[in-house]
């Protein structure tokens, strides 16, 4: 329509979701030519009326432009909607979620049809896309080249961190990420059910563990260097043998209050059995090896 | 010996362990009178020669000071350590680590022998004892009085909070922080675990792990915003029906890359239990239910 719009790279988008939804009105919000298909055409009529060009067929959508950006349920769903359709010459940038083996698997058969492959994770939910300030972000892995090229296009809804050519490590990242969170929910869950058997606001307690948690995080760092280096007794502070030790008042605080321990008790065994390895002068770290047996 | 230093309320301080010593040094460095005892008198000889009195019994110097301060090794040494002394008219201040049922006795023992009773749990290691820019602080519960006194002279080795006039609070306070923090830590583990069998370097992924937990902590605002009003599906953004339907991404991750999921089950064992109760509209926080029964 103007001169500035057609600056843009034209997007095809595959797939409007909550999440396709919000990728799309991010890039027709900046301008970006965009052609949308969905399974269900109702979510693509209403984006046709910001601007969107909907396309009757997968294959007319592909066809209509070379970066092709794919945000579905599930692989299952990325095998099923794209059979068939000529992918030759095509940016193919798939952020479904996924395991790793299906990228990498993804990733072979994109390159098969003479696709270009880039693997996204997306590090935000729905209303953090198209807010720069919100801190959400894509992973990609897989072809440098289609992520420099699109480097722009791709930062319009999220920020981007590319992290290798393996096409898997996207989802690695992603996945690894996403199961720290899930640690620190089951953690804060076993926290609020404390705090719940007695008279205490829980907004008067959440500052002061979404503060603890914070204060806490940068640790990793730590955690990192030691596994870096192998030495795990490396800048200790509360070494193993001191921390086990202090795991009774944990459990027996859950037992006075009437909370269910089962959230902590895996990880304080695995700080048990490394203790009974001999490492009590390290740090945590020795729990990651454990994991990995 | 000067105008000044005889301002400072003098402090009388039982127990040398590593954080014992860190209190004491940072109430020497502010100018207060310290009187110290511990068990084994080497350590209380270092500090000497750094201007604290040493006791040479319990009695001695608890006599020394109105405000005495006991940080012992657990509960059973306070009793030990304690026992016969005249505590009355004391304000007696326990940043001795237990169970809150131990600090409700304690509080009790303390009434009945004539002394006020503060009880402390400290959120800090050692080495930010005294360096008010780390961050740590010590939660305190009890007589309000006793807190309200001293809160200057409480403050200069941490910042202080207080959490109520129930003695055990502060004891259930630093455990539940503590306890969401070693489930962060579980999470974490878990998520280096993933990475370290790729050849991904640990230092390279740290700070996205950090980045996402520190963006993630706050969401504990919501969680307590939904336990006050009862009403767990309000600003929901991924409902527990799409985080369940997630999860066998992350345990097909961990089987694929070799890495027991256990530090992960236990969290969405409850988050598919809580779905088989007609729960799928509502965040995760009906997890905290769930460890209640």
């Amino acid at each position: 329509m103007t001169q500035n719009l057609m600056e843009k790279t034209p997007v095809t988008l595959l797939g409007l979701g909550a999440m396709g939804t919000a990728l799309a009105r991010a890039w027709l919000a900046a301008g970006h030519p965009l052609t949308v298909w969905n399974r269900t055409p109702a979510r693509a009529a209403a984006l046709a009326a910001e601007g969107a060009t909907v396309a009757d067929s997968v294959a007319e959508a592909v066809a209509a432009n070379s970066l092709v950006v794919v945000c579905l349920l599930d692989d299952a769903s990325v095998a099923e909607v794209l059979d068939g359709t000529d992918l030759a010459g095509r940016d193919l940038v798939n952020l479904t979620t996924g395991t790793p083996e299906q990228a990498r698997a993804r990733a072979g058969w994109a390159d098969g049809l003479g696709a270009r492959y880039l693997d996204g994770g997306i590090m935000a939910v729905p209303p953090m896309i198209g807010v720069p300030q919100s801190g959400g972000y894509v992973l990609y892995s897989g072809s440098q080249d289609v992520f420099e090229r699109h480097r722009e296009t791709l930062g319009v809804p999220a920020g981007t961190t590319y992290v290798g050519a393996n096409a898997g490590f996207a989802a690695l990242y992603d996945v690894a990420l996403l199961s720290a969170m899930y640690g620190m929910f089951a953690g804060a869950a076993h926290a609020f059910a404390l705090i719940r058997t007695e008279d205490i606001d829980p907004a008067g307690f959440a500052p002061l563990l979404a503060g603890w948690l914070t204060a806490m995080a940068p640790s990793v760092h730590q955690t990192a260097d030691q596994l870096r280096s192998g030495d795990y007794t490396r800048n200790v502070v509360s070494d193993l043998a001191m921390q086990v030790a202090g795991t009774p008042t944990f459990l027996e605080t859950a037992r006075q209050q009437g909370v269910s321990p089962e959230l902590l008790t895996p990880y304080f065994e695995l700080m048990r059995r490394r203790l009974t390895e001999g490492s009590g002068k390290e740090d945590l770290t020795g729990v990651v090896d454990l994991l990995l047996r």
